[in-house]
């Protein structure tokens, strides 16, 4: 079967080529065209979901040999509703408007020359992740819809739950427009095969790394090729002096509890002495509540029960848990100052009922998301109403927050004349 | 005097960590405080002229010494008509609008949220540049007009003049909003010293290298800072088999031999065969009294007088001079596959009556400036109309083609609430 032979050839460059030849012939087709593609393979990924959750309980037996915690196991673990979930998904991102062609501006020049800014395809899109095998389904529904072939490179440990996911896409683009090396996956559990295409700028237009951070750090350090930089959010919540008290603990506990596992999730409280100071029991009583453990400096230990003590790393560090880090301060230039040192430029919020103090501090933080009396929780493309995203990005160039299609698209200027010359 | 102590730092980490701080001040100046520091600027350079030009003749006499070639020495030759224009330069960037704060979009959430993304300085910009003095004002005016501070690294050639520029401009800004800081020079010819700002990622947002190709490979390698690469143009003219001749003679002629030096001139024609051999008299002689040298392949060599043989590096590299590679081929895909394979995604021209086979070459071919029937020289900012450009991107992520004082943006969510959770 040509379909498996494909999925399984190790050879990453050889596969990269055929992307790039594949995105040329993707990026000249119709919107409905890609919309059309998308819900076969939405339609083959619900008709062949026994092959999926077979090929899934392979990955966990594998697991579950390797002794894996369980929180990773249920990142692995998909059910018939899941795979579902990915159809649908794809069903969505076949509704949300194509970026691809889009006129952002146009003028034409005295000499009558005529200019144009359209929006077109990135290329090709390299992807490297880690365990959860729905990136695969959602990664290569984003790239389609905006006119790309991608290259996945997806977690050992998700082999052939991603393998059978593939292959379904495969065996659905071939009744499309869409040629279905447009879907590159590198079938193997191989590190260095992502290496290879940290290099590849000839092929690949852009890496998008998404998981842990000592993942994506390694992607930033090595690639040559572009990287669009995700996910990593060490995000705080400010306490002024001036915070209502109601709002400021009901928005910390959403932020910190309502999945802590998430990038969007509070990791520090900073806090004004003076608000701690008065409002001290009822913060205390409300952590205590929502089961978090605190991490705090002196003057948060005196004010709270059962803190246990700071170190430098809980101020740079994701917890992903129900862990809190907790910074007093007497001044917002000094909670700025702490984001400044240990943020990473995700989603940052501030409590208070002076509107000048927020100003300041949405001003003055750099991050991709400021928050003024909310939580940061809200940073994600589905809660903003971009639709599906490809990731968040925490870097400044190109895209900063939630991606949604756009970010997967560049721009040529199109020039239309009658032989004008300079 | 501080100025010149500053100026004479090497220690490069302190220098940018200086810019950061100065970036925060000047990212939330008002446009009218940028503008008159701006103008400050133009008019000290005007007035301390003689000083810059002393230190340009040190410059230059270190240059003959070394036995730079008369081109090189051209390029880093100032007058003081040449230092009138970098003020007026700057008083040009002062009339441009300041794209920092713009509200680029807005909507309010279902709970109340309100979402403004706004535009805000990226932050601290490197740049590596080479002989061209005039970079170093230029490139402060349009970082400080849109809110960034700068850290100039600039080729040890032009050490002097650079570094006089920078005294004046240090000179300026003590009397104005902007913290002098902002600008930061590095005053050494070590290379070194450009190397450190490769990985300073905590100090420096984007690299902008400008020079030739071999500096440019550097950064883009070696940096893991993000890179707006620019300036590579190996740029073809494509006359296909239903070109009027006389459109297709003016634009190569043009695009050739206006500025034969710079990125957007041409430097290979792409020939469809049944053209070439229709038309190969008006071509040879327009090449002849154009005093271009053509460098063929066998169907060029047949048709056309003196044709020296082009061999591999001939297709990939940027003459820069009154050279020009000549390719025949049959077909419209055979052009894209050359264009494909040698082009630097800078500008790309087709020459045709025929508006379907245009509109195929403008959509299939991957540049950031597509031409129909006119010169790749209007590949600039200026001619298009952005006002000053701090270079061309031929990157596809953050900005492609001509890059004005948007392109030295980025962006922030600024979320507004009364204590919305998830």
């Amino acid at each position: 079967m040509t379909t498996a032979s494909a999925v399984k050839t190790n050879n990453v460059e050889e596969q990269a080529k055929k992307a790039r030849k594949a995105a040329k012939t993707l990026s000249i087709l119709t919107t409905e065209e890609k919309n059309e593609a998308l819900h076969t393979v939405a339609d083959d990924l619900e008709t062949g979901y026994e092959s999926i959750l077979a090929a899934n309980m392979a990955d966990l037996k594998n697991g579950k040999e390797n002794g894996f915690e369980e929180a990773y196991m249920d990142r692995l673990s998909l059910t018939k509703e899941r795979v579902f979930e990915f159809a649908a998904g794809l069903r969505q991102v076949a509704e949300l408007p194509d970026p691809v062609g889009d006129v952002m501006s146009g003028w034409t020049l005295d000499n009558g020359l005529k200019v144009e800014e359209v929006r077109v395809p990135l290329g090709v899109i390299g992807m490297i992740y880690e365990a959860r095998p729905n990136v695969t389904a959602d990664a290569a529904g984003l790239a389609l819809k905006s006119g790309n072939a991608i290259v996945l490179k997806g977690g050992s440990s998700a082999l052939n739950s991603n393998q059978a996911i593939v292959e379904i896409i495969h065996g659905a683009l071939e009744k499309t427009k869409i040629p279905k090396e447009a879907v590159q996956f590198i079938a193997t559990a191989d590190r260095e095969a992502a290496m290879q295409l940290f290099t590849m700028k000839e092929h690949i237009d852009v890496l998008i790394p998404r998981g842990g951070a000592s993942l994506i750090k390694a992607v930033v350090e090595n690639a040559t090729v572009p990287v669009l930089e995700t996910g990593v959010g060490n995000c705080h919540i400010y306490v002024d002096k001036e915070a209502n008290p109601e709002k400021a603990i009901n928005i910390l506990v959403n932020a910190k509890t309502d999945r802590p596992a998430v990038c969007n999730a509070a990791e520090t409280l900073i806090v004004h002495e003076a608000w701690l100071n008065q409002h001290k029991d009822l913060l205390a009583e409300a952590l205590k509540k929502h089961g978090i453990t605190v991490h705090g400096d002196k003057a948060a230990a005196k004010a709270l029960p059962n803190v246990v003590p700071v170190s430098e790393s809980d101020w740079a560090n994701e917890y992903l848990s129900l862990d809190l880090a907790v910074k007093t301060v007497d001044s917002l230039e000094q909670a700025i100052d702490h984001i400044d040192r240990y943020g990473t430029k995700h989603s940052e919020a501030i409590i208070t009922e002076n509107g000048e103090t927020a100003k300041r501090f949405m001003q003055l933080t750099d991050a991709a998301a400021l928050y003024h009396n909310a939580s940061t929780r809200f940073t994600d493309g589905g809660a903003l109403g971009f639709g599906a995203e490809i990731g968040i990005s925490t870097q400044k160039l190109h895209a900063r927050g939630p991606m949604g299609l756009p970010a997967l698209t560049t721009r040529k200027y199109l020039m239309s004349g009658n032989g004008q010359i300079r």
